[in-house]
């Protein structure tokens, strides 16, 4: 097989790949709206996807991460904005953070996801994993305010980040999801003040 | 019966009560030693008490209520500083929970309270009540500090503090208690930098 040649057999089988576990993503959200948290599972994903047990443990490694997965495909709602302003941004990420919890299954199946991630190592590590990208991901907004000078040189993006999100899963977890848009800004407001260059 | 016996009778029934909810909370403590999270029960606790389950459930309305008091009694070597300094008083906080939960089984302990309130609504309500209290606790450090003028008047003292707290949980809750001093250091002064006067 020529240079050429692989690179295509390669190029053909990624988007296969790409298709199918898109594919398996997409039963898997299936199974969750139907059967809730409590009835999701790989081999109710597997029949509905046609897929072998196999193929999804091959690309997730246990249930927990499966469902991380789905609950990051269901975050499409929630902004990342970029007004130009970190104030601005942080406090808009986390309102639609709050709403989307409020207003759709997410809320619940994070929660979930967090008991889980307290007993099981799998679910753990799944949650670890989830988390770090979530604190780059959140970071980059950071990152592009210190790149226009409105943030301190010597501040680490990812643990502004971590402090945001911070603020947000313990309201999630202790049922105080009804904060009003005030106190959200407020406690942006007090981190990004923090923070100022 | 006067008014003089009846402050008697009441102080004397009173203090019977404190004596009873105290052999009641080093009971639980001794069975949680023992057997552990998984094995703690209200009936465990009665049995090594000599008391009545109802007896327990007129001062505990939950097994996650009970279970609260004890952590918490267990956190009596957790600093609440008053070093004169804000930064200094919160960092030592932190760092002293972090240790707490890192070297004693407290930490086990309250991932799996945590957990519970995401299921049991009885123990999602004796959460809620313990992290209000545990916020005005805290509060009371930052309450200090606007006193001295350390700390601007329109600050919320228990948001501070719900700031503070929310760090401390989630890094329990994803298993990040390994923080050096200088990473919790950087956490508090950004949070102490955004609410001076």
């Amino acid at each position: 097989m020529n240079a050429e040649t692989e690179a295509a057999r390669r190029s053909v089988g990624a988007r296969r790949s790409l298709e199918s576990s898109e594919a398996i993503l997409e039963a898997a959200e299936a199974v969750l709206v139907e059967n809730g948290h409590a009835g999701f599972s790989i081999e109710a994903v597997a029949r509905r996807a046609r897929a072998g047990k196999p193929t999804i443990y091959r690309w997730w490694p246990s249930k927990a991460a499966l469902l991380l997965d789905v609950y990051q495909r269901q975050k499409r709602d929630v902004d990342y904005p970029d007004t130009g302003n970190i104030e601005e941004d942080l406090f808009r990420f986390v309102q639609s953070l709050f709403v989307h919890w409020r207003q759709t299954p997410s809320g619940g199946i994070f929660r979930s996801l967090l008991a889980e991630a307290q007993a099981d190592p799998a679910a753990a590590e799944a949650l670890a994993g989830y988390a770090a990208g979530r604190r780059a991901r959140t970071g980059k907004l950071v990152e592009r305010a210190k790149a226009r000078g409105e943030v301190a040189d010597s501040v680490d993006p990812e643990q502004v980040a971590d402090m945001v999100a911070s603020y947000a899963w313990v309201h999630l977890l202790t049922g105080r999801l009804d904060e009003d848009d005030a106190t959200l800004r407020r406690a942006v407001c007090m981190i990004v003040d923090g923070i100022k260059a």
